[in-house]
């Protein structure tokens, strides 16, 4: 089993020219496509209409070319759009596709394993709650399984698409009557995917858990999960990366927590871990075209502050703190690997400690 | 002759408890306070009221303490207070003062000097154009001299807030007609006003420009302006910053430019020009507190492309170019430096190559 | 006792000029400002520094005038700088002046009254909760009977910058884990004020009301309440304005709900009931000079539907829906007024029905 | 011949659940659909996908259902999808569909005519320039020639999405330096395309018209035409609708150029000449269903002046002027008419007087 990945630029959300053209010489096989990580250029937010835009693209695309229905598309691939190209950020996919078979005997090397799967559908009451993280953790588990994977410190990344379920303005003031507030929302649907993922790996253990804390207790948290959610979603869509001895090719995975937004040191360690001989603290040019993909997760710290000084991020009603802490991230990540096709997704309640995040970065060896 | 700075963050734009502290504890005399130069946390544009506001709070103060009018304060003190805290940026000033008396003999070591000036007042129609250009430059070379600065090179940092005189939509539709429409913009001023100081360095014979070329032949640029402009102000106020073996004290300035908005090496040379040792390609914490000021000037690359890249900075209608690109090279800076203190002011027509621009950086040796 | 009003249209939040030509010619004594009420051309978020400009160059002019501290100037004169001009509405300052003396017989025609209190400073917990409630409702019942009014149906505003506590991080944490989570937010604030307007009019049973019912039960509501509310406010400033036989002067004040911000009848019929006769619908621009101030309070419909169509306001994360519904309701008003000189303010909670607001106009009869 | 329109609204962008419905029982014919109007929730921008968005689902379904490409979709059928749904606004289409054959002898009531057409290729340098005019014009003039419409009095509505071709930076430098600067923008398309109407409808003469007048002399301008632009559209598309006394059905249409952006007596007058009798100056609830479309232009005026006072729209750098008085047009549209499924479209050069626009309304009668 072997999964290899290409980077792609697009012009725009819906430009499918690049994929097409590797698709048309031979160099990927549609059918082996297994999931999609990119980012479109929109606001990221509840108004962001370039990840449809994009899906309705993509959909039309595999369905003509793989003879299956659209919504058999998503069953098969799992995509990872997120919006918000602020700055330098230059708007992009990654294609990952997974071909040959496994093999019995590990090798030496580990290499880049990739697994998807999908909870249950949730309700809208069980969102940012006790049953979202644990059906989520299940799914995580099962598919680290699958993987073989040999330890919890191989897994470098665990992506997903959180469900939120839809709910009528009157089961709202139902549900806050009753004293217990829909939590069906982008911040608890991520919040509670992240603890999911720290269950999942061992990090926390679901006993020290319960709804009271999601959103809450940010001491606890993942050190690999990426997660984003999208509101009408009913289940939550999983993808789990690692180092597996058990696969093939040439792609390897690392990660690390981010501190802070400027979390330079861990940028580099990060990379340094793929093997990487950094320049003035900077990936060599010569080397940027083994990066292969850079996944984070950002935070515009809500104490306020950021290395003992005071932001302005949370106060500004202009433009979003989502807005500006992917800018943040983007530009330092940008800057030490030189790549501007970097994936930043915010914010990150429980992902790593509270005013950072979590990074994870896949290369060529 | 001695140049003192205080670093100082500001709780809102007319915070000046910092400052009242500083000088009721005898720190800072404000008798002697030369100039200010600060970052507020507005938008930066024509909507920008924060500039106004610390203004207010400003003249309101040394009025009252040097018991002279306000026009006499802004006469006597240059204040360059540039809207804009994206990101991670910590809204802030840094006072200078002026004490001491000249020396006649000249020291081994070169030491800060700033000095400062005013242009005539400009017409409208001069602006963006040759007569703001001679005049711009004139004034620049007169501070220079005084400053007894010995080499163009020892000049690193020429801070002006350029003239926008107004006109009416009558005036401005006439001279459309006429073909020599009004440039008195802040594109066009701050375009003008870094050609200016490229000219007053030798950087550029003032023989070689037209007012064709303002705006239009980017080739042609300063390496150590750093220029704004304000609309309805009549005459361009400068500051320039060298170092001179003239002057006392234990602050020294360097600067380079920037070839594009992520260029690490460019701030880690300027930074090493200061004496600072990096660790892992960034400023060691304990280096923070000799770090005084960081003034630089950003862009987004109007070709479209950062790094071989597409950006979207420019087709984004909800968010302005400015407000990303100062948000993209203060988060390199401030996670360079460790210091989210910085001061990124765009955009910048002729500071620096195209989708460049100008860094200068001030510390205690 | 009588109150005069003089609408004044501001170039900049801190222009002035229009106010002391007033002042210099004679026609507004300083001594007899009593209140300010005005739009100021920020965002009317967080960080709007407009009305602080404003305010800045206010206290500064009544202090120099007045000869009193500034402290003493927000004691005596209360300011209700709105931010928020968008669309066609008008930056300007209504300056109403108290003078004459008080009378004991009353006279048939009723006229402008106005009176202003303070309450007492809140804590941040108390907020949002009963406590604000009963205690503004107390002030507001006293300002009533100052003014001599006869009836709760001749109050037709009452005005409040409502109080905001500053709590820390920790506090807001500790309240949150105590699961009595702090209120002491924008909205609130201004739905307790709101709620208490009602109960000091007798439109709502003090004993009906309880913690869980604010900003949850928006079925109860004031239809006269204009409330804001700011950040760091300790106590909640308030201004009461009704008709009384025992006032004179040439000023007339009528209100209304509105059912929504479309709702032209219920401005038709505020404008009416002042005695003017309307021309297709719309004010006649020959009494144009009699309209002196238009208070509004304005929301974009919670329930997502306006005319039972859907609207898009609260899914915008480019724009705020705080600005929004300014824009639909300044308009609408500006439309069948003919005056941009419009004062609309935004959210409405239990301020008229949801998805409405309160609505009052200050005329010359 | 006749015009029949179907008035749906959308769920977002790509919600085709309303036409499917109607298309599926039989109420519209699909092959006779020839335009569909409608606005879509983007911010009207150069980022605005939800355009794209909407033409991918559209051009998949017609696709679909007419056996024929995507490509001759849009030959076949003209889509003029506006962004921008402020305020109040609800997102909606509107489909026309045109059926029967055409008669010979004029009926005595005039019914609503529809026809459409393409110009040629324009090459960027003819945009905003002599050349777009001309032959935008010559096509107007043919299809409502095609229309059998007896003077151009009966021409209500031009509707046309107008060519923005592209061009490289180093093409557009080129122009500037050869004193011809490129107009292929938003502006200069869409001015040209309004004097084109003007010129096609008899209005103004072409040769009163120059390049150095499109985008100057405003005093110059269509009554009916209503354009927007489109970066990278190389034709512009044509819509022209009018009453034709050889044209079948129930629908009529009328306009009339607006004086600025709060004229209610001309949207009064529109209505009226449509046959709607208005109480209180707006339309009555129960005349509502049929009116089928409100077609307008708005501008914030570029003098900074609404009916003698400033306004703010074209000094905000957070916010587009274009969303601002789009936004106070739709509002007060929806005000006097009860719809908030209106079509407002911005900028409006040489549309209507300087701060005004055009309105057209379609009726059923």
């Amino acid at each position: 089993m072997e999964i290899k990945a290409f980077k792609i630029l697009t012009k725009s959300p819906s430009d499918l020219s690049g994929l097409i053209e590797l698709v048309d010489s031979g160099k990927i096989n549609p059918a082996e496509v297994i999931c999609i990580i990119g980012k479109t250029e929109g606001n990221g937010g509840r108004n962001d209409f370039t990840r449809d835009l994009a899906m309705l693209a993509f959909e039309d695309y595999f369905s003509s070319m793989l003879r299956i229905s659209r919504a058999d598309v998503t069953d098969k691939i799992i995509f990872s759009l997120s919006g918000g190209c602020e700055g330098v950020v230059s708007p992009h996919i990654v294609v990952y596709t997974k071909s040959g078979t496994s093999k019995n005997i590990p090798a030496v090397e580990k290499r880049l394993a990739l697994g998807i799967g999908f909870t249950r559908e949730f309700k809208p009451e069980e969102i940012g709650r006790m049953p979202q993280i644990e059906e989520t953790a299940r799914v995580i588990k099962e598919i680290v399984d699958q993987l073989q994977i040999d330890s919890p410190k191989d897994v470098h990344l665990i992506q997903m698409k959180g469900a939120i379920p839809s709910f009528t303005y009157e089961e709202g003031e139902q549900a806050q009557k009753a004293n217990k507030p829909m939590r069906s929302d982008m911040v608890y649907s991520r919040g509670a995917s992240a603890l999911a993922a720290a269950v999942a790996t061992g990090e926390i253990e679901i006993e020290s858990l319960s709804d009271d804390l999601v959103c809450i207790d940010y001491d606890k948290y993942s050190s690999t999960a990426s997660c984003s959610a999208k509101p009408g979603l009913k289940r939550t869509e999983i993808m789990v990366l690692g180092n597996s001895s058990y696969w093939d090719g040439d792609l390897k995975i690392n990660s690390n927590i981010l501190n802070d937004m400027l979390d330079i040191e861990s940028i580099q360690k990060v990379l340094e871990g793929l093997g990487f001989k950094l320049s003035n603290g900077h990936l060599k040019e010569e080397d940027l075209s083994k990066l292969i993909g850079v996944y984070a997760k950002s935070e515009a710290d809500p104490r306020g502050m950021v290395r003992g000084k005071r932001h302005t991020m949370l106060q500004d009603d202009d433009i979003s703190d989502t807005r500006y802490s992917r800018c943040v991230l983007s530009s330092v990540l940008a800057a030490i690997t030189g790549d501007t096709a970097v994936y930043v997704s915010t914010r990150s309640e429980h992902h790593g400690p509270q005013g950072g995040g979590t990074l994870s970065i896949i290369a060529r060896v």
